[in-house]
């Protein structure tokens, strides 16, 4: 079973019955419309491997799958009453708002009765609710989200880019093991290069974190190809680049904020269409990508953009079941008890 | 007396004689044909009020000038056997190599013959050449490298991008009174806005550094504005963005690799000129500026670029006599006395 083409090698969890994908149906800035619509194109394009469970307020969301076609869909609806917000402070949020549709969703996870979910909502508040919903996975210390960044050649994972931003050089190498895991099984990059985010290539450069970090890597099993400069991230070296959060959260926003002043710097001056600068922003958008996983915690959760479209939607949906599919939380602790037994921690 | 236009309002160190500064003669790329030129035309510039001293092997220096009309102009040579490369370890270089021009030109102005030195040389040389040579400021631990960053309005400098990468949330501090310093009395900014690089606008955003550097910034009496994220760093509204010198390393390097690569993504597809992308290049060709100061040693340093021009140096050169000119170190300690005295520390 495969249901996004690429290589599942790890083998799915299950192959008899569909995935079930929860979607916070109440999370993004144009919610619940984006979702409906997204989580019904990923139920039918999967042609029954996937049944979404769509987390919100039911009535509202009944009226809106009825302005669409959703006939014969595996499409359920779990009601919650409430909402957290793009500005609720997260931790607090997801502990007072038992019956917000994030919290609920990530109940049903935990439980067992979906098996992944899709958010669009606030991001700390689905890293918050990942954390005390679903806990860490066995040898992972701290979380990690994992962003796709186009290069000149294929696009590249980054992470972490905000769940964790104070790292011990452990959490660097976990990261690293996480994302190869991903890159690996969801991505399907054979044999994924790990850089390592600093500032000069020779392993002494950088600071105490980067320079142990640069260590552990190094005697690691991963495909480690050693540190990558700001400068050369763009140019596709590598699959995996690894980064504390605040770092990696830096790189993600000023990268944002460059496609979308750099047209108007060309302008100044220059004949520069309108058009070319909506591709390139286009091609930096990386909700069109799906959405980010949040590695480290025991479940399936992906994190799509708060301004995401139905397609975006759509393919975090898809990109969850195939998390699912090829196992790539039991990939992620196979390879730490492997890392762990051949240094001796 | 003004060497360069704009405000000085903290008055000069000297009305009566010209200001000297070194340059390494033997740093850059291109040396030290460039460093030659550009030293000898900031000479012609400044009209008397700028002496230069170059340091580097005599009889490569003299054919270089041999070469050009330097007659009459206030130009000298301190000769300097030893070179350091770009390559060699900063430290151990400075330690080891007396007699390189950088170690010269640091020696002359520790020994007050020179007011200041403009070096394109390898930067870490650079900075360990100030701290072992020149010292700190009194009240300033660490040092930090102050940049040049092009926003949609006028430019902010960035500090630190790379001196400091290990940073206590005092040193951010110390780097935003550094960079206020600098902005108003060399780029003559009235009253700058400083602001620190974070993940979020709100205080409680960041990590362990950001958020008590955060705490100190507020309770200062700089102008500050608050958290920058990274995708508002161009939108011009800050003077002075402080961050650790791996972060802001980062943002320059990032910066630089989208400049260059951009543009072979928007012609994938487009028409864009090459020409538009040379202006864009350009634009954030922070060698254009002249340099970025080393601030907090006890001296008047300036880093120009590797591969500075001609105009590059002889900006360079410009600056660091305006830098001398208007006491900045002077304002740095003594804002930092007010700083301690304000707070108890």
């Amino acid at each position: 079973m495969s249901i996004v083409p690429g290589s599942s090698p790890a083998g799915g969890s299950s192959a008899s019955r569909p995935i079930r994908i929860a979607v916070d149906a109440m999370g993004g800035d144009n919610a619940p419309g984006v979702e409906i619509g997204g989580a019904i194109a990923a139920a039918r394009e999967a042609e029954g491997e996937i049944e979404v469970v769509l987390v919100g307020q039911r009535g509202l969301l009944e009226a809106e799958i009825a302005k669409r076609d959703a006939t014969g869909l595996p499409i359920s609806i779990v009601d919650a009453a409430d909402v957290i917000g793009m500005h609720d402070a997260p931790a607090e949020a997801v502990r007072r708002k038992r019956g917000s549709s994030l919290v609920v969703a990530t109940t049903l996870h935990k439980k067992g009765e979906v098996d992944g979910l899709v958010s669009a909502g606030n991001t700390g508040a689905v890293v918050a609710a990942g954390l005390l919903g679903l806990g860490m996975l066995r040898g992972v210390r701290r979380p990690a989200i994992a962003s796709l960044y186009p290069t000149l050649k294929d696009p590249a994972i980054v992470l972490d880019v905000g769940a964790s931003v104070d790292c011990r050089p452990s959490d660097l190498l976990e990261f690293a093991v996480m994302g190869m895991a991903y890159a690996r099984h969801v991505l399907g990059r054979d044999d994924p290069q790990v850089a390592l985010v600093n500032i000069g290539e020779e392993p002494s450069k950088g600071n105490e974190l980067t320079r142990a970090a640069h260590r552990l890597l190094k005697e690691s099993d991963l495909t480690f190809i050693g540190n990558i400069e700001g400068s050369s991230i763009l140019a596709g070296a590598a699959d995996v680049i690894v980064c504390d959060g605040f770092v990696g959260n830096v790189i993600l926003k000023l990268t944002e904020g460059l496609i979308h002043i750099l047209p108007r710097f060309l302008s100044q001056g220059s004949g520069i269409a309108a058009g070319d600068a909506d591709g390139l922003r286009r091609k930096f958008d990386y909700a069109e990508y799906g959405g980010a996983p949040l590695l480290g915690v025991n479940g399936a959760v992906i994190i799509a953009h708060g301004a995401s479209s139905e397609k975006a939607i759509k393919n975090a949906v898809k990109v969850a079941a195939k998390f699912v599919d090829a196992d790539v939380d039991g990939v992620i602790v196979d390879t730490l008890r492997e890392v762990v037994s051949n240094d001796g921690r």
